[in-house]
């Protein structure tokens, strides 16, 4: 059985409908309707007879049409009898948003069982309870209830985001629409009480859009058979992920959070390691991880050639490589035999090749050509161009971008972030070159790609 | 003797000026009469009678007013005699913007020494060779020769910046901006014939506009003087140093950027710790912690509330509290009665504080008053306001900001940075509380509050 329908319904019935703006069915339907979704929406809300001008059902038992499934967003306590609904209808898929289950205690634990039990015996597949349900960027369809306005949506990408924590979901979406990183597909699944990480994982493995997947988990749902997915998916794809529940301090957290038994952290660990997954331990590493994966390929070794016209930062570079395990390795003799006759005296030509603030657009097209391209010494770069020297424009990012392709290595962008080289940043980026803020963001990215080379062998 | 000539000159000659763009000289006076530069412009330069509407010397011994200061930027080899003509002026300062010395080969560091000769026997001060020199935002002087359009020139404030590196000083002017961080004055000093770091702490420990000094160093002036004024300094001011050039390969690049022979690394660390100076190991960091000792005063203790209506950056600041140091005790259960008679039965009230999706502005207030206002276990809080619901308005800002107040202790708050939140962020900070935009960012820059507090106390 697919998930299809979880992410690309014909029809869908928006139960505990309603137009008042402080309930969240009104955001999710709104978002729906701004977002161009082509698919039926069909209300239920036995208090309306219209909602924004959709006709709507007291009950599902009385919509006649063929429905794809159902978005409920009703008090915890209504929701088995609404399962138990949509089973007589036929309707096989559900995305529960309520909260008020196995999170907040006792009560809501045993309402848990009973809506996992109805899934089971009617065989409907669920996401939730207590989440965000689905974002799906090329079937125009999601079930978020934060208005776009106040969380702006992620262009069209190859990026799969999947999260136990709405709150990360929604901050991701919101970062990611700002650092201009497009996405796929984005689930927050929350309590889990049926679809989980290690289907979607399978899931997503066949799906065309995506070629990176970002998980952010407490617990994992099934250990196995995400080992199983995981290991499966990362032969053809990449998995970045963010274990939450590391420390004591954040164990306790979690448990008390989606209830999940965050379990020996080492566990995961080396089930990541074996599964050929990323970890990644904070946010921004999240993002760049996911981000240097869509847009470069791994490294076939970590021999690293550094570029760039400040010194300074040719020098953190280095150091921050270091730490990493990346192989800032001397510039060969040959290479620099060619250079020291087309360059004047001062720049600097062992690695980090420092070009120093003299020099211009056309260096780094002499540098990286003798360097990269005429050469295979090197397994990756990283570019530091820093614009502010008059000599440097934007018709760097063509000459940067050209030489990159030519060298068939990968190639990551350090450029701080300042109001004009967050213009330079973009047209990098509009070529495939991404572009990270500091040195140390930068070098990290770059060990990903060198990590990802590594483990493919 | 005092630098001040350095940061306000009355008058200021302008060596090899000229009106040519390709000149940096010609962007140092544009700038200046950008910025509003009061004092006195004398342009120096045999091949002009005018530059930028000034009357242009041929020779610095043809000007009759008396000058201050010297600014520099001629082919390196003439440089000694123009140090030679100022002496006989009596001009007792000059700023060497030129590059051309030690840094570039045998013949530059012969030359170098020259120049340092020339200051010993003349007595005259010199800040540079190779370098971009001071800003001083208060009197509006500065040499830099980027133009402001594409480095934006931070606002007024209360940080210093000394940097051996000349684009690091830039590249951090440029995030200065863009973060809304103010400075006081800005010196890059590049090769350090004469002034350097140890000499500017000093003289910054006394200027009543500057109250955190970020440092930039591949390696040290004079070490003894160094741990002597940074300890003096951090009795009443806070130092934080990025220390570059630690691991091999940094070590290699930093001799052939600036020289510097950055020595041991563990005598630089050991230094740090003797004088109270914050050590960092990147770029955001650095700024990071600038910007929080700016803002926030230390802390007490290590015991840190963790409050939000977001659960998994709950989770996640708990792991890295836990990575750091910081201490997410137990709420105490006397805070714990108190909110529990406030709080719907799903909050959840041990540390961190989660109070759901479904909370909004007012809860911020009811929390922060219950257990950083009426009681004084915590030392220190995280605060965590996601603000997509519904619930949440900027109306949250003024609450957390006068809790804050009111709690007595340092709060930094933690929100990821979008397109609304943004605006938000912004609020917040004209409200002296500094948001960081992920959950190790906002953690990290809570530890170094807690480690300048435990360093003073």
């Amino acid at each position: 059985m697919t998930l299809d329908k979880f992410f690309n319904p014909k029809s869908v019935a928006i139960i505990g409908a309603t137009e008042d703006p402080n309930n969240i069915t009104s955001v999710v339907i709104t978002n729906l309707i701004e977002m161009g979704f082509t698919g039926n929406l069909v209300p239920v809300n036995p208090h309306h007879d219209e909602v924004f001008g959709l006709k709507c059902y007291a009950s599902l038992l009385d919509v006649k049409e063929l429905i794809d499934i159902t978005v409920i967003s009703i008090p915890s306590g209504l929701v088995p009898e609404v399962l138990r609904q949509q089973a007589r209808c036929g309707i096989k898929n559900a995305i529960v948003l309520s909260g008020g289950f196995a999170e907040s205690g006792h009560k809501g634990a045993v309402l848990e069982e009973e809506v996992k039990t109805i899934c089971k015996e009617e065989g409907i597949r669920l996401i939730g309870p207590n989440c965000i349900g689905v974002l799906d960027n090329y079937s125009n369809f999601s079930t978020s209830f934060l208005p776009w306005t106040k969380v702006k949506r992620p262009g069209k990408g190859n990026l799969g985001i999947l999260s136990q924590s709405g709150s990360y979901v929604v901050s991701m979406m919101d970062m990611l629409s700002l650092e201009g990183i497009g996405v796929s597909k984005v689930v927050s699944y929350g309590n889990r009480v049926d679809v989980g990480e290690s289907e979607l994982i399978e899931y997503l493995t066949d799906d065309e859009s995506t070629r990176v997947i970002g998980i952010y988990m407490e617990s994992v749902d099934d250990g196995r058979r995400f080992i199983k997915a995981s290991g499966n998916c990362t032969r053809s794809k990449h998995i970045v992920a963010l274990k939450a529940g590391r420390q004591d301090s954040g164990i306790e957290a979690a448990k008390s959070h989606t209830g999940a038994i965050a379990g020996k952290y080492e566990i995961y660990k080396a089930a990541f390691k074996k599964s050929g997954i990323v970890e990644v331990y904070g946010l921004a590493e999240f993002m760049d991880a996911c981000k240097v994966l869509s847009m470069q390929k791994p490294a076939k070794g970590n021999k690293v050639l550094v570029l760039t016209n400040g010194g300074g930062f040719g020098v953190s570079v280095s150091d921050l490589c270091g730490d990493t395990g990346l192989d800032v390795a001397p510039t060969p003799e040959s290479i620099r035999d060619t250079l020291s006759k087309k360059f004047p005296e001062y720049f600097i030509l062992k690695n980090p090749i420092d070009m120093t603030g003299s020099s211009g657009d056309e260096d780094y097209g002499t540098a990286m050509k003798s360097a990269l391209v005429n050469n295979d010494f090197f397994d990756a770069a990283i570019i530091i161009p820093l614009m502010p020297p008059h000599t440097m424009t934007e018709g760097v990012v063509d000459i940067i971008s050209q030489m990159s392709k030519e060298s068939g290595i990968p190639v990551v962008i350090c450029m701080v972030s300042g109001v004009y080289t967050g213009e330079i940043k973009k047209k990098f980026e509009e070529k495939g070159l991404p572009v990270f803020p500091t040195p140390e963001r930068c070098v990290k990215a770059m060990s990903v790609l060198v990590e990802r080379g590594r483990m493919n062998g």
